[in-house]
């Protein structure tokens, strides 16, 4: 903590006298804690972007505000690394013409991660400066100031939390776990790790609108607060509302079925949905964002899976050419092949996937759903043979699908249902959906469903219902399998598990 | 219900015998129920879309997706109108070469909202065709098969839900009442009406984010169960969280700040925030979508606002330029006024605000909030003194305002908040918030919250939190006011209020 902590008036920032030489101190000007910024006034004054700080301003005197990154007191000289966001730069506080060894002293007492204003002479660097994204130019600092002071100690270290695993188990130094991490989010979303993830993931959420807006999908908001239980009633959570009780939609999937009974056509939405099953696995959270696409097709279910599918190509495509940086940034922590994928995208029917598995050693029937690790099994097994970290699954057992499931026109054991994978991992699930009342109330009896409590969904396709299709993307999931992650709460900003609800 | 009901085989659309004289019917391959679209295959055939359909196709023989909108049998012909979305055209289906009576008679008795494919010729119309959007053609009907058959008795006719209530009123026609619309929301979401305001309505959600992206903010997602009720706990859900219970977010604000506090700088969400009011009136929902903002500022709050004001300013303009179609739409069923605005946007001060009220006759003191009727009436005022129905209400004072709201720097019985109006009525509240520790808990002891409760709010900002200040917009609001529109449950899909939870 620096020792002259004294607050100044306004924003005329005058530091209070450390001990009896200040006095002696010809920089007392120059530096110290700033008043709590209240927006007092509007000063002219410009502050430059750290990623600007470039030769081209060699010599310029600029204004910079920055987190203290890291401090290193050497003799009559305090470098400091300043940090923006993913930038950062070196700056230089020497005894000399600007600075007084009391001002060094200052600088070097400040806590790291507090936000200081700097005001300096950017330099050409002598030689490039390791560590820092801006390494030809160092700033020359003539006036610094507190913005916001930081605690001394910290929760966990930036440097730790960006270090990759394998530098901590071979060279024995210090990594972050992944719980300390998420109980000090704050701190752990700094790191330029995080930034470039959830960058990334903004992208993902503008491509995926983007692509389907271009296609002539409308946007709809779904309510989260439902009724009724509409798949079933088991893993939905319970809210107490006013007198009575409701629940939170487990998918938006009623509402997007009915905006296509109102003719919308085609829709999207981006929201959150909620899952009270108690998984506590890597890619399980009991509240994710879903991206789901709902839309009326003429005459086969083919026509949506191709627009799904070209959506997500497009999302791959879009992220590769404007995100990366960030791409390359999360590589440095956690290293991964780059994310592979055909045009068009591979299409296997079930059937096929299984034989697959069975020539692999899997032992396993027609109709049964694939475990995770014959999933994952599945996804090398594909990647091997097509090269592809993307592909769908079509054509599942109607047995192992939810009741309002097409079933398949020719064999009455299949289903017009598919799942989509990333890098073996399941990222999409969606069908051809029913959209004739009595062969859907058919289906709900033979599910054992009390039709009672799905009447109103039922009575949604009787006045008219176009045949239609959809699925629902886990915008978690994606992005962790886009960047080879292993867990989704690393793709989640505040992620919510049966364990965790904070922060 | 069409008498020929019978259903063919996969696509190969043959009506069943209707009665003796099917024998002598030479079109009888020309029309009937087809069977259910279960992606049986993928036929060539091409479907036109109606508001495609103009005189440039004049005599192309098309095929056509179409709901029944109405239809009309007179002596050997038969009129329909088929609708697609907002546009419609007129069908004729006349006894002749393609056509038998059977035929006629079939097509005359299709329930209105079914959805047919017709194949038919593009002619031009002789006089133009009133109530139809395409007025210059019609389709002579060649073949005629139902896809999806509406049940005969519709819940509530669309023509009488897109008729203005002055028109109800004056003429003693039928109009529909709010709750059957919104019991029967799948059809009533197919009138003119309804289609023009959603899309509206995505636009802005459309408009918002392209121009925050512009400006270099990043999208987040925010968790919606939360453990603590940080503003307080009042009007808040409780929803069970497996053995223990949990809170529906009332907005994303805590998270929105603790993503300035990690550096992200500029972000905004798109999402459902959750209010447990018992407020039965035409602006309160207990689910809305909130389009928020938070950003971090330099040295004053005002850098926010001015960003904030130009997102509305540029959604306004957005709407004017594309949706141009849609508010005629709508204006159309509920006249109004051109919504109006300045460049800048105005910005009051509260007591300027105060001043023009008293001067109109209000008695109100200085620090006192403002009633609904008294917001509206400044509406009026600023609307005559300004000609603008958008305006920014700034330095509210510091009692009516959340304990979190940074206090004026010059006079502490104001405060560094505002509100948004359009049209009257509020549509966003912000403020700069209070980013030192120290003076947050000052001021939550004051307001007497438990520090406890909000320990983990206040530790966000202990290791360097730069100012920052931000807002939150319904959406649900901001599409009513801008369209001049009276209740906000016209402008939610699937409205949540109090007293209703379905559909």
């Amino acid at each position: 903590m620096p020792s002259a902590a004294g607050r100044g008036q306004g924003q005329d920032r005058r530091p209070e006298s450390e001990d009896s030489s200040a006095a002696d101190d010809y920089a007392k000007e120059r530096y110290g804690v700033s008043s709590m910024i209240q927006s007092q006034e509007k000063p002219d004054r410009v502050l430059i972007r750290i990623k600007d700080l470039t030769v081209e301003k060699a010599d310029e005197v600029v204004w910079v505000r920055g987190r203290i990154h890291t401090s290193r007191a050497k003799g009559k000289q305090c470098f400091l690394v300043l940090r923006q966001q993913q930038f950062n730069i070196q700056a230089l506080v020497a005894v000399g013409q600007h600075a007084s060894k009391q001002m060094v002293k200052f600088a070097a007492n400040i806590n790291k991660e507090s936000i200081v204003d700097v005001e300096g002479v950017v330099r050409k660097a002598h030689q490039k400066i390791g560590g820092c994204t801006q390494q030809d130019v160092e700033l020359h600092v003539q006036r610094i100031y507190v913005i916001s002071l930081a605690e001394p100690r910290l929760p966990l270290q930036l440097d730790d939390a960006v270090r990759p695993e394998v530098e901590g188990e071979e060279d024995g130094r210090a990594t972050v776990n992944q719980d300390t991490r998420l109980d000090n989010r704050v701190i752990d979303l700094r790191t330029s790790t995080s930034q470039a993830i959830f960058c990334l993931q903004s992208g993902i959420c503008q491509l995926f609108r983007e692509t389907l807006t271009r296609k002539g999908f409308v946007e709809i908001q779904t309510p989260k607060i439902i009724s009724a239980a509409s798949e079933g009633g088991a893993n939905v959570f319970t809210v107490s509302y006013f007198k009575s009780s409701a629940y939170l939609a487990q998918s938006p999937q009623l509402y997007k079925q009915m905006c296509i009974c109102a003719d919308f056509e085609k829709v999207f939405c981006v929201g959150p949905v909620f899952r009270a099953e108690d998984s506590n696995t890597h890619r399980h959270l009991t509240e994710f964002v879903g991206l789901d696409i709902e839309m009326a097709f003429n005459y086969h279910y083919h026509e949506v899976v191709d627009e799904i599918a070209d959506t997500l190509v497009q999302i791959f495509k879009g992220l590769q050419e404007r995100f990366q940086t960030e791409i390359q940034t999360v590589n440095k922590q956690f290293p991964c092949e780059p994310f592979k994928f055909l045009e068009p995208t591979l299409r296997l029917e079930y059937r096929e996937a299984v034989a697959m598995l069975r020539e692999a050693g899997v032992e396993m029937g027609d109709e049964e759903d694939l475990s995770t690790p014959n999933e994952k099994l599945l996804g090398r097994l594909v990647k091997e043979k097509y090269d592809t970290d993307f592909y769908i699954l079509d054509k599942y057992p109607l047995a192992v699908r939810p009741f309002y499931t097409m079933p398949d026109p020719v064999n009455p054991k299949n289903s017009n249902s598919y799942d989509m994978f990333m890098r073996g991992e399941e990222i999409l699930s969606g069908a051809q959906r029913i959209h004739d009342p009595q062969l859907l109330t058919e289906r709900a009896k033979h599910h054992g469903i009390d039709l009672e409590k799905i009447k109103a969904y039922i009575d949604s396709f009787r006045f008219g219902a176009p045949p239609h299709a959809g699925g629902g993307i886990g915008l978690e999931r994606v992005t962790m399998l886009y960047l080879g992650l292993h867990n989704v709460r690393q793709t989640s900003m505040f992620p919510r598990d049966p364990k965790r609800l904070t922060p």
